[in-house]
């Protein structure tokens, strides 16, 4: 089975809003087990509208379109499938009566030009929008099933997996596949390396398949199982899924897809311990991830983002002379720093960094790229350096950001384990 | 002139990752006055691509095309591109050496992987990358010039900025209109009523169009000029922009679409003025924010993010009664907040934010979506309470941000303006 994809609107032709839609629908479709061969965007022009719409009725087996089917002129979609097929535009009492409890509900009245939402080309099958006024409907051309939506990305995921996918499914009949995916994420390893680590899954897994996306700094793994059998490719994966633990160890962060904050939280939640934070290169960077996580505040004490070398001695109480005999970017500077926050917070944890983003600053010693970070922790305080080989300011903030969570989730897996064993 | 835009990739197709590239080469090609029509997005299948560029040929007169010109055997563009116009790949010498040359200035030696990005159609002019391996070219097909780049965002903007759009401009010969915009940024007031203010813009200035984009929180108008004479055009836009900044005041942060980060550091070094930030519920982004411009260092000294009442108490000297009292959400708290913020960092300007982001946390007194922000400057110190309307944590953390930036841009503006007069 083959499906297209059409996402329509001046907006996304212009390119002045990015079409995040088709995307969403490609992936739910992928996960479904069916092959989506081409995206198209196109804008409220009728002309356009139907050469696409007649060329995909040739081409595909399932077309799922967005956007166009509000009440303003301009939205064309609807007229524009009717012209396709060869057929009128017609009165949806289904839709209409659809459209009016919806006003109704919210106890305002209809303004005339939603009338129009409920002309369909005849023939079509008027869907139900639970979350809108715009009808989604379904209809037949050529070759292929066309389901046409609303614009608005949160009715098209209720729209999607309400209706459109059951529906989808269902056109499989009994040969329909089960399609389960499971993301770990990896920090510390290259792309290649991890792709080549990752080369026996096949083998040893052969119901299984792996997929890499590295979105930076780290790099997801997922590992798709497709089959008939929900329970067999539970297991399958879960197989696998242990099978890459334990090839890459801890540089697994999460088995969950879970980004590194959240992780990060959970450790501090079950070691009952919180953090604080000394930033001066992440600039609130580490501070702000961990503050995305709702609830944060039940570990999170402060982060004392001390750009100058001022404040990191009025506010930390580093040592000026460590400043001056060794600079800020330094490992003994970072400790002080981390010891510093641990001690004005009163956290079990003080983390700290301290380092060169660039694009400028960078000397032959400590280029861009270098990162001091510290960690105190109720055993002692430690410090470490690394170099990354980036020029971009963003990059080297987020890298040197996760790298110092990193650490910190290094030392509570340990003094977990030591719990576990003791 | 009609133009269209391809991207291609496996990831784009399966949804993966969401494409970026082509709403960005869309936006380009419209400043420059030429009509986008279609955006296509297929995979790495070569039957897909030679029958899709094919088309193409048939339909328009410029093509962008990115992706799949990587080292690897996915990478089919330019074999494809070959077939659809019935040529052979061949050896390019110039891209050859530029592949080389991008090793050799990274003191690493060439993978024989790469020698395949030199394979170009025959007929094909190639265009040197700067950043990349992957060179670009541009061939004709039947109408149409298809112009060839690598897939990375970075890649594809230094490319297109430096040789594509020049080069299109060239296309429209002595018919070339210049196309100029302006952007101009607004906070603290909504797109409608910003939209019905701008209303007249067309009738006093006719050859000046407008666009708004709402990026939240703020909203960027968007004046586009379209002629032949560039100093016309030029005057043009600066008198509609001059008649935009008289409208809407100093809710216009930005005439030169900078972000309000840019605008304070500007604002701060024109007033030889240094900046602390004392946060609770933005977590670290005001400081996040103001730390991504290079150079931030001069005037950012300080941001203590203190989540805990009791880091307010210890590390910034609010008084805990204040806290008993009022709450940590409060005009008060928010008043010491930022004197304790200015005095411990020693900067000219202290700035607080304490609120509740939400999605819990809310009282019916203080809803999700309340903020108190504190300002204390070389004169005294201040406090406000603001209610926004959101439920999301990322809405609240952004729009507490830029608020609390706002009011620091109109103090330092009032103090620029008493030094003018004085």
């Amino acid at each position: 089975m083959i499906a297209e994809i059409v996402a329509t609107g001046e907006e996304l032709r212009l390119g002045s809003v990015v079409d995040t839609n088709s995307a969403y629908i490609a992936r739910e479709l992928t996960d479904l087990g069916i092959h989506v061969t081409r995206h198209s965007c196109v804008g409220d022009d009728m002309d356009t509208l139907v050469s696409l719409f007649i060329e995909i009725s040739n081409r595909a087996d399932v077309a799922v379109v967005t956007g166009g089917l509000g009440p303003t002129e301009d939205d064309l979609t609807a007229a524009a499938a009717a012209t396709a097929a060869g057929v009128e535009l017609k009165l949806d009492l289904r839709a209409l009566e659809a459209i009016e409890n919806f006003f109704k509900a919210r106890k305002r009245s209809m303004p005339s030009s939603n009338r129009k939402q409920a002309m369909l080309p005849k023939g079509a099958e008027c869907i139900i929008n639970p979350i809108g006024t715009a009808p989604a409907f379904l209809m037949k051309m050529g070759r292929c099933r066309f389901f046409f939506l609303p614009g608005a990305p949160l009715e098209v995921k209720r729209i999607m997996s309400d209706v459109i996918l059951p529906k989808i499914a269902d056109l499989w009949g009994k040969d329909r596949s089960v399609f389960l995916t499971k993301t770990l994420c990896v920090f510390g390893i290259t792309e290649a390396e991890t792709g080549e680590r990752l080369e026996a899954v096949g083998g040893k897994f052969p119901g299984v398949r792996v997929g890499l996306r590295a979105v930076f700094p780290i790099i997801q793994i997922k590992l798709y199982a497709k089959g008939t059998d929900d329970t067999a490719l539970q297991r399958q994966l879960e197989d696998a899924s242990g099978w890459v633990l334990n090839k890459f160890g801890n540089k697994v962060f999460s088995v969950d897809g879970n980004a590194m904050e959240v992780e990060i939280g959970n450790l501090l939640r079950q070691n009952k311990a919180t953090l604080g934070v000394a930033e001066s290169c992440t600039g609130g960077l580490i501070s702000d991830w961990i503050t995305n996580v709702s609830g944060s505040s039940d570990y999170f004490l402060l982060s004392a983002v001390t750009y100058s070398n001022d404040a990191k001695v009025r506010i930390l109480g580093v040592s000026a002379d460590t400043i001056e005999k060794y600079g800020a970017v330094h490992e003994e500077t970072a400790k002080q720093m981390a010891a510093g926050v641990r001690r004005i917070s009163g956290a079990t944890y003080g983390l700290s960094t301290s380092g060169i983003a660039g694009p400028t600053g960078g000397t032959p010693e400590k280029p861009v790229g270098t990162v001091c970070i510290g960690l105190a922790t109720p055993e002692g305080v430690r410090g470490m350096q690394y170099n990354f080989p980036y020029q971009e300011r963003w990059r080297n903030k987020s890298i040197f950001a996760i790298t110092a969570l990193d650490l910190l989730r290094r030392e509570l897996l340990m003094k977990q384990d030591k719990v576990h064993i003791s």
